[in-house]
């Protein structure tokens, strides 16, 4: 770990924060849906590691980082499991929670763009990876406990995912001081991130009223 | 291109109208749920590029042909963008997009075999391969949506998809006229597909009132 | 197969046997949800091999068990068909499909565990494998279903496959009589899982109702 350069390490750090937080919150949501305790478990996992797996299926990336690593599984299950004993300490520090998230998120969204980067794909590929691996945990997780998923009905989200991993990316063709711009790019993601729950601002809806078709 | 069969340059063209299609009526579908910008962004471009997606993780054929050739992802996310701006317009032309939705089931259906053909699969993954390219995408709009399957409950859809692929994948074995064979799969799986949704041709169901047993 | 070591033969064919059951069991979920007919077929093949193939996904296993043998691919889905002429007695049944579910169940899991240790895995990783193999079909089943899966909610299930999984791939690291191993655990899985229903044993329930927090 210590020859990583500095950022690198801080990265992998923020990572495993955000691996556990995700768990935690994704228990929450387990819990309003009573689930068991193994079924908490699962969904924190399936939460946190679900952008990257599904980032890896794609890109065709194997191992994939937990199966190579089981530790990225083992820890936001554990961290669910936990959730149950601390359920309304977690609800209370929601803030935090909120904080937590948007770290996740952009750092998720870097480290998706870092690895397609390297498996030497276009750059639209090279956003998406990053937004899958940001986003597509919460996707999953919504889809498990049987709702709509909210990434596509409300919240800057996966817009904050989208705009990190375009600025992020810039700096790869150009030859920028890799480290500065890693800082840069955390920075302008948790702000955005942070800036639009505060205010909340949101994509504009479209709403049709039109009968099914098919 | 130009070197190409003609056969394919036209299924081709056919495949781009159809993603952009789909996207569009995708797009709909998310409009009916209040889904934001992005999210019907991302439903069209999931709902056109799902079935091509599911066959190429299921058949190891990597790189996916999105990730290959970015303008897939783009064009029925941007179509399903533009959608918003000519929803009742999209609407009122509902008879010109079952038209195009029924050509890219048949096109994807085609595309779905030659690809498993090439990888040297047996004959009933080729036809499987066909109807996931051809269907999956639909089901995985319905899923993200929160209902159950129009395909599983529904119209002649899947069927229309395994009868031309089963009629096409004939040609594989013996020493057809490539070019001749296309186009009379593409005439039989159109025209079972437009007959089905004009005389409201569905297949039996399956009703069954038992109380859940497990 | 009669090269094959005498318990691998038995166990290859209660794999087959279970398929079978599992595709008979999701058809009549199926005919709850008035799906057609072959809606039934999918739904059956999907459930029965849903497990397997996700297993193969993650860990970059291809071919896929079915694409290379379709005749797995053909079994569940001709059983779910037949389950439309017998549904009542299918269903009054319901004992002997519990058993036939309990041996799915554990099969799946040793072969899921069996697969991942030949892939040179960690040992984390071949009971996650197990697990995967014998739950996520159930998983799936329920999405396409519209409902939450019934694996987070209710039953002692995922957990007989982890106590499974754990007991079996303690053998591998030891020099133990392999088929002896294999007969052991089998009788150990099959013995809680039926006990487990027998006496409804269930997993603690976690029940949180704070307001949604995202």
């Amino acid at each position: 770990m210590w020859s990583l350069p500095p950022s690198d390490s801080v990265l992998h750090l923020l990572a495993l924060v955000a691996l556990t937080a995700q768990g935690m919150t994704a228990a929450l949501a387990a819990g309003r849906r009573s689930m068991d305790w193994l079924g908490v478990c699962f969904l924190g996992s399936i939460t946190a590691l679900g952008g990257g797996t599904l980032r890896d299926l794609l890109l065709g990336h194997y191992p994939l980082v937990w199966v190579a690593n089981p530790i990225y599984l083992v820890l936001p299950g554990v961290a669910a499991l936990l959730t149950i004993l601390f359920a309304r300490l977690v609800h209370r520090l929601k803030l935090a929670f909120i904080v937590l998230d948007a770290i996740g998120l952009v750092v998720f969204t870097m480290t998706g763009c870092d690895i397609a980067w390297q498996m030497d794909v276009s750059l639209p590929i090279v956003i998406v990876s990053g937004m899958v691996t940001g986003c597509a945990g919460g996707v999953l997780r919504d889809v498990l406990c049987n709702e709509v998923p909210l990434l596509f009905r409300s919240e800057l989200y996966a817009t904050v995912s989208v705009v990190t991993g375009l600025f992020y990316a810039t700096a790869f063709g150009l030859n920028i001081n890799a480290e500065l711009w890693t800082i840069l790019t955390f920075v302008l993601g948790i702000s955005l991130r942070l800036l639009a729950v505060r205010y909340k601002w949101e994509m504009p809806k479209f709403v049709f009223s039109g009968d099914e078709e098919r």
